[in-house]
């Protein structure tokens, strides 16, 4: 009997693969130019971690953490999402202390123990950045802006940028009386969720699919931010608006973690359903704080790699598939056979991507393991070359043959593979 | 209370994570010219295919592992290793129906719960390739350049390889019987581990440390391959040779895993104390059919990343550093700040890398903020400039100042840089 991959897990393959490696390799290249040096913080982390990051009250933390006691009998938790293991390695290697805006990026594997559906899986993947140091509101923007900027260079359409201010916490405070006002006449009549959320966390009523009939007119948080919540969000829209990003107020926008303090944002896509929201963040000023560290502000954003794809399919955008096989290479008898060994090792000394045949197969089939590699060139090496110190060489695109020096051939072919 | 990171796990930090990305960038290229494509599998698989697939009498099985039960009440282990996860995915997704070789590579985390040391983490990381489908002794001797290729190209010195043949299964039963006589006076005499792998495992009795004085003269199992046996081995001698890799034979070369056949290999670098071992493999012609697959040949290779960077500190190499900022962007006074924010934007978007203030600081500690970034020029927007449509840059290794027109500012820069 074999063995199959967990449950909710996937294997990617080569095909498949290249995708991954193209948004990554955009990711990075596009923090390198937004100046975000990336992070690395392990796979899984002190279960205690995540009940003070992400709120022992989230479904997140109750219901869908992998937990579990090591040999230690430390209780750990591979990781589900990303900010609160980057938090504490800032706090714990005293990054605050140095004098810049620390600006870190980080892409990996998180892990969710949820119903796997199409997009959804138990080991997902997510590129994040986070920024602490800072209640410059430019550097809210700058975080939109990076997000905006991943979207459009891999090709993404009609991507719109939605945000709000959840204000500070007295704002909030406030606020959240006055949506209890407003619910309290249908507190009975709300689905049974919320009708806890209207003690714990009566904002996320307002995000509830079931009560929209009951939020028609509720009171905004836009409309009850003070005179610092007021300046900052109208300062970010204005270097949104400086830096050419188009976006859009959604004085509804909540967000489903409490830690977030003035700019909450989320991203939508176009074309691919109710379930439009393709990644989000905000900034967390308590966040640092509350994971144990000297208080420092914080804003960052989190997209899901899974979901991405998926858009990216749906919208039938396509992506740059793997370099083609730059040489393969055919010997013909013994001696040959030997000779292409050595040739082998030096093209690809030289920076050359190339392959031979490991199975015995016959001319024909190597030639057609040549295509399936789309090989730019098949160099053929027979008894009669090998005497005569030349090979063969097809330029597979036009059929074209040439003979060349055995000496020297793997820098004749970078050459002219470079030209 | 602050939280820390679990015991012998590492944060990877901006400063130190550029030597990771150089390595993995040079060991994705390499795995490019000789063909390899990465597959990714789960960071954690059901724990049956660790006891299958790495042995349930290892160490790494029976104490090592992080195990845990799933929500589902599924026995679940944290990967060990790598080699385990890519041939369960190599049968589950029906690679050995393909027509060519599988030839893939892996890069990723791994997790032993063992006693932290210099090097040794409980979250720890391999660079891995594996080749499944073909006996040909030329793919074992490719798989050891790749590896020789990877450890020159970073920069490592004096890195040697070894080799030996650990036969194939009616070989090694017999030479288990001449090892088992040889020992057999001395079986008392042994320490207590070795007594328990006299009859478990008595090869492994060579690799014992504490009884080496109890080893000289006792057969090799090169002396007793049989013709099949010998005639591979030569042959992946034949092929490095060709290939101009250095080896030596080291016919007490076991490898501690039970899966290998014909090839076993180890790379040892130099002036790195006693434990020299910086990686290996070899050839496992069972374990596909062990995992519960249709029996295919394999042969594979597997790096400590975290050793390797051991080494290259003692040996003293030098990796290079992360690149330099190419813009610092200084707005002064507020009409020049904004249009600093809408510059950073479309210099980022020319492909710059570009950076500004957040933290309000005064243009003495924004040009030292440049330079702990290295930045290649500073920009500076003042008012005048402004109002004349210009902006100074200064180059930073030379000093030199110049005035460029503000409109197309960041496509002229990105030109110079370029050049």
């Amino acid at each position: 009997m074999s063995i199959q991959k967990p449950k909710g897990t996937q294997d990617l393959l080569p095909g498949e693969i290249e995708k991954w490696q193209y948004l990554e390799n955009k990711a990075r290249e596009l923090c390198r130019r937004f100046n975000y040096r990336e992070i690395r913080t392990p796979v899984f982390e002190h279960t205690e971690l995540f009940q003070r990051g992400v709120g022992e009250t989230t479904d997140i933390v109750e219901k869908e953490m992998y937990t579990f006691q090591d040999k230690g009998d430390r209780s750990i938790s591979l990781r589900p999402e990303g900010t609160a293991g980057v938090v504490r390695a800032y706090v714990e290697n005293k990054l605050y202390g140095e004098p810049d805006v620390s600006k870190l990026y980080y892409i990996g594997p998180m892990f969710r123990y949820e119903q796997p559906q199409a997009g959804r899986y138990r080991q997902f993947h997510q590129f994040g950045i986070e920024a602490f140091g800072s209640v410059d509101p430019g550097i809210d923007a700058e975080v939109i802006a990076l997000g905006y900027s991943f979207y459009r260079e891999i090709g993404l359409k009609d991507v719109t940028v939605e945000i709000n201010s959840v204000g500070n916490p007295a704002v909030r405070a406030a606020y959240r009386e006055h949506i209890q006002r407003f619910f309290a006449p249908v507190k009975d009549q709300l689905c049974k969720d919320c009708q806890s959320r209207y003690d714990r966390n009566p904002m996320r009523i307002l995000d509830c699919k079931i009560d929209q009939k009951f939020c028609e007119g509720a009171p905004t948080i836009v409309e009850h931010l003070d005179e610092e919540c007021r300046t900052h969000f109208q300062a970010v829209q204005d270097h949104l608006a400086a830096m050419d990003i188009p976006y859009r107020l959604n004085p509804r926008l909540v967000r489903g973690l409490d830690y977030y303090t003035h700019t909450a944002f989320e991203y939508k896509a176009a074309g691919i359903g109710a379930i439009d929201t393709i990644g989000g963040g905000g900034r967390y000023n308590g966040l640092v704080g509350q994971i144990g560290g000297n208080d420092q502000p914080g804003v960052g954003l989190g997209l899901g790699l899974e979901r991405i794809l998926l858009v990216l399919q749906a919208q039938g955008v396509e992506i740059p598939a793997a370099k083609p096989l730059d040489v393969y290479l055919i010997g013909l008898g013994e001696a040959a056979e030997k000779e292409t060994v050595k040739l082998l090792q030096q093209l690809r000394m030289q920076g050359l991507s190339a392959e031979r045949d490991y199975q015995s197969r016959k001319i024909k089939a190597q030639m057609k393991s040549a295509d399936r590699h789309r090989a730019t060139y098949v160099a053929i090496l027979g008894e009669d070359e090998l005497a005569k110190g030349e090979i063969t060489v097809k330029a597979m695109a036009t059929g074209e043959q040439e003979t060349l020096p055995l000496a020297g051939f793997a820098a004749a072919l970078a050459a002219r593979l470079r030209a």
